[in-house]
């Protein structure tokens, strides 16, 4: 069944609105094909699988779906097991839950189920969302982990292979809630051929077919472009040392507004929608 | 008296160091002429001027200064005051300690002490470094409080006017190391003809007289250059509502880097400083 997929990749800065207006899980809802929509919960970024799926389970259940499934997937390839792959052909949407996204990476990484579900995506029949540790696995290049509080260097922030979604991107989520601009520079020094983008909390990139994502959500959405980086002394610092990044393109992106990943640029913005904030 | 006057205004992220190779604190003494400089330290941002006055002028002594000078200043104009005008004119170097940027401010501002030191500046027969909030004053306007920790808005920051030693410049300090990216995105936001400097602790750009500057010191100093800007919602958007910012220039520099700020690029990086770091 092809279903109309508004936003089939949604990145998710974490602690998306729960109990309120829920407007970034009903995009994704929607996106899926509502009420009608198959919608599979992967809660095991989290150590606490079953509390998680059952939160998400039940806020689905109360948007009107009918079929919701927790895929908790309980070790690295359970999920290339029958019964998760036999509930992936089932679903419309996939929910990549929050929690720690080397787990997460571990256990769906080199799998049937992730080929499967990228096949899916390119043929535009699945929506897949991901909050905190959901969005983190999104690009080809994962940061794992890290610290805030210094100047931009190496040690700041772990980098390791993430799932392959958006492969382009270099995904931080409780972006400004975290002070997370320095460890996001840093992972950018690391891989100037990435687009950075850290995401706040509340806060999601909805990406459409077209390599344009629009932002949904109370905060906002920040973009690291270094494809006009002049220089970097990131091959010759030291573990500590302060990091160079010269002609680094930035965008600060709010509600309504939307980007180009292809041509890296910010389309024209929605006026009527900036003007209503 | 003319003297070499090689960095004229030292812009210092604050916490630079007092006791080991004291870097800043040594390049500032030398730009002043060394042993042979007559230097004067304003402790007025202070809460506890003569405390922090006498750190300095221990510091100073120990480099070689033999007549060192603490303008302990303790009301608005009183720096108008014939003893700390005749000692001004006598200095080569004035040091502004940290402290609360307001006091500074309050104290100084509109006075013919600032009058002076700005003509003396002009003529090169003076050198005025500034640490956190010594640094912050430094601009027409002023960062004077705000906090860290959510995605840009208007409530982020609290902005008044400052000294004008460098019109152009809106100065963060303690940059990194008090995550305060999102506040000086803000109060660009605001002021979108302003130059952006973000300057971590025990990191200086120590400006020539010809608009360039070069950093010295441990950590980074970050360039948001908004010249290129596109857009902001800044005029249409609520106190609390995520601000957007689209095409600004950054720049990340380390020790070495050089940034000219009139034609507002990256210097050709000195190669041999960046591969010995």
């Amino acid at each position: 069944m092809v279903i109309p997929t508004q936003y089939p990749v949604m990145v998710i800065g974490g602690a998306e609105d729960k109990v309120g207006e829920r407007k970034i899980l009903t995009n994704f809802f929607n996106s899926a094909g509502g009420t009608q929509a198959v919608i599979g919960i992967v809660p095991c970024a989290s150590q606490e699988p079953s509390v998680v799926g059952d939160r998400y389970r039940r806020i689905f259940t109360q948007l009107g779906v009918k079929d919701v499934h927790v895929l908790d997937i309980r070790r690295p390839r359970e999920c290339d097991e029958d019964r998760w792959l036999e509930l992936l052909d089932r679903c419309a949407g996939i929910f990549l839950s929050g929690g720690d996204q080397v787990r997460l990476f571990n256990f769906i990484q080199g799998s049937k189920f992730i080929t499967t579900l990228k096949k899916r995506l390119k043929t535009g029949t699945l929506v897949v969302a991901g909050t905190s540790a959901g969005a983190a696995v999104m690009g080809e290049k994962m940061i794992s982990g890290g610290s805030s509080g210094e100047s931009p260097n190496r040690s700041l922030v772990d980098l390791m292979d993430g799932l392959g979604i958006i492969p382009e991107l270099l995904v931080d989520q409780h972006f400004h809630n975290r002070n997370r601009m320095a460890r996001l520079l840093s992972a950018i020094a690391a891989n100037p051929d990435r687009l950075g983008i850290g995401i706040d909390e509340d806060t999601c990139a909805a990406f459409k077919g077209d390599g344009t994502f629009q932002v949904i959500g109370k905060g906002s959405v920040t973009i690291i472009d270094p494809r006009e980086l002049t220089h970097t002394n990131y091959r010759d610092s030291g573990d500590n040392s302060p990091l160079s990044l010269h002609d680094l393109r930035v965008h600060i992106l709010s509600e309504g507004d939307q980007y180009d990943c292809r041509c890296r640029s910010v389309c024209t913005p929605n006026l009527e929608m900036v003007s209503k904030l």
